[in-house]
């Protein structure tokens, strides 16, 4: 019944009220130790039977962007090619054969394996969940992370995970943004149009 | 260039390496205000066109929990009935019909209004990803956040949502837990077994 610790005011802004989708880059890369320390905290953020289907494919190399760039969609394009890394947020279809490791105290691959429809959902809903959870990781470790849906989710899928179970869900490009290039925030919905009290 | 602030040790535990899901409660109430502030902080975190389509109910009374006991499964039962709050994430299928709002400088509304198929991916993407930024959110605001999806979603959408355009998507338990409920950590995916560097 101790009072409970919480983030401080900078820590909400960097996560939260701060933080924007970048348009432009300030010309710095990423290292990869980086994108390993991001992940290592979105791990641990909560899935369904801890089934952790979000698989990342980070893309850094000139090579990488130009098998991404037939997949984007024109007005993605450009902050997307110029990005540092851009994180390809994918879930495996066949999650399920990883249970035994990760829910070891049921037979939980026997919940999905034989219901096709209930293991798509559970990929694509906690694949999202793994995504949101890396763009607030990113943030957390002082990157600036914005996601991306305009893109063609079968060329994307045929140029990276051809022959593989992975399916692609959606981008976040990953750097540190120069402020030059954001438009003013949008509104958002206030409380009681988005939620209810019961 | 300058160097970009991070999250300390304390707020990383808080957000992804010490936080749990919850199986036992402590028996501390959470005020309302404190459903408005994390809230206040999750609207922030992007979705795509700004379109926000998850909805939240937050269920706090003996009333609303007995309407939502007969959609829930065996294994979460006892957890999600005495947990101080039980919040419903759910998403607006009409959620376009805010664009001219949320997303003033273009026609947004017509990209989606439509194209039922991408309408609902839409949907249910974003709504899944500000559905992890409750999650999180919640921990910031010292809450523990416990997901479920292991209940009847068309059960929840007739006790909660007949006659309107929301869908329920996944169920967050949120209070102050007992962490003598816990069973130890499961393993997660290393890096090398969940992410590629192209």
């Amino acid at each position: 019944m101790t009072d409970r610790p919480t983030l401080d005011d900078q820590a909400l802004d960097i996560l939260f009220r701060e933080a924007r989708t970048q348009n432009k880059w300030q010309d710095r890369q990423v290292p990869d130790s980086k994108l390993e320390e991001v992940y290592n905290l979105l791990k641990f953020a909560p899935t369904s039977a801890n089934a952790s289907p979000a698989r990342f494919v980070f893309i850094r190399t000139s090579e990488g962007k130009a098998r991404l760039k037939p997949a984007l969609s024109a007005g993605n394009m450009e902050k997307t090619m110029t990005a540092p890394v851009i994180a390809i947020v994918a879930h495996d279809m066949a999650f399920y054969d990883k249970l035994p490791f990760l829910f070891p105290h049921a037979d939980a691959r026997s919940w999905f394996a034989s219901t096709p429809a209930l293991a798509e959902t559970t990929a694509f809903r906690n694949g999202t969940l793994q995504g949101a959870y890396l763009i607030l990781a990113a943030r957390a470790a002082g990157l600036d992370a914005g996601p991306m849906s305009g893109f063609d989710n079968a060329k994307v899928d045929e140029a990276f995970f051809a022959g593989t179970t992975w399916k692609s869900n959606f981008l976040v490009n990953l750097g540190y943004g120069d402020p030059e290039g954001l438009f003013p925030r949008s509104p958002r919905l206030s409380f009681d149009e988005a939620a209810r009290l019961e």
